[in-house]
């Protein structure tokens, strides 16, 4: 049985998305943002959603450029207090000791200490309500070397990305391997014989 | 030291959507969308990327309506045949045995043995790519009751969702809290005496 709980901003799991970007003067900033995600193959997208009195809504209008860092969950005080406090009030580089890194392909800075960074060029804008989608060509990602396997790809036990609960508030680690994609579902295919 | 991999859709965790929809004629259909999440908090809405081939795609525009079910880690092999194929090829409830219910508020149906479920009205499209994004304005969430904690809130190891990897196509378990938001950053603000 289920039970109505309204309209919310309910589903699982929500990325924790380190939104980085110059105002402009150059000056670095960045903001956490969980509504977000990518949004379209081709060309690679990724999509933030920005309340238009964030620092971070002005900086992108100026400077058409973001990047977007996944921290990883020995970082979750630092990507958690680059939610709390706006880069109006504090320079959040600073604070943390994290380190504001331009990107080789837009004019925005990432997150040097996170483990997978991505740069993006804003190619759109949407209104959704309170909110402003700001639409991102990922024009390079970026892997810290020490989060490779053996062959040389990302390895998610070693990049250790966390995810936000909004229902109670918490950030929520990640676990292992569940299932193969494109495979475990074809269980359910209907056998050869009866085609 | 950081690697380049190009523009990729890179990012932890992307959600694993089951997006369930009429077509004209009332027949219920469902696939598997990692391509979205939470896009505004008021109205609250959720965005999810469909590529126009997709017989969601037709349905959405047909009624104007979608659901949103968030899987549970026992029900990955379901979650990953709705990915698999099109609903234009098979009935992808009847082969899997889950039940289309249809929505209180809109006219799409619901994963019945999902625990979690966004009821949404279609508010907006938006052509990024070769992806549609549709927007939906969450009129009702859903929660199965036996996923509820004593407090009446959604408990995150009992819902068990998980996550997609995209570069190794891999589905991935949540894992357990990790940090109070909203308050683990508040040790980077500076000390009262100093402000």
């Amino acid at each position: 049985m289920k039970q109505s709980f309204g309209p919310k901003t309910l589903l699982y799991p929500h990325p924790v998305l380190l939104v980085g970007t110059y105002d402009g003067t150059g000056r670095p900033d960045v903001m956490t943002a969980a509504w977000g995600g990518i949004c379209s193959s081709q060309p690679p997208s990724v999509a933030v959603s920005i309340q238009r009195h964030r620092m971070t809504y002005a900086n992108i209008l100026a400077t058409g450029a973001f990047t977007v860092s996944i921290p990883s969950a020995g970082q979750v005080a630092e990507a958690d207090f680059f939610g709390i406090v706006s880069g109006k009030d504090a320079d959040k580089f600073a604070a943390t000791g994290f380190t504001p890194v331009r990107g080789d392909h837009v004019n925005a800075p990432f997150v040097g200490e996170c483990p997978l960074v991505l740069e993006c060029r804003c190619t759109g804008t949407l209104d959704i309500g309170v909110h402003t989608q700001f639409v991102g060509e990922i024009l390079d990602v970026k892997i810290e070397t020490s989060v490779l396997d053996a062959d040389g790809k990302p390895d998610i036990e070693k990049i250790r990305p966390f995810a936000y609960d909004s229902f109670r508030r918490e950030y929520v680690s990640m676990g292992s391997f569940l299932a193969p994609a494109f495979s475990a579902g074809r269980a359910f295919l209907p056998r050869k014989e009866e085609r």
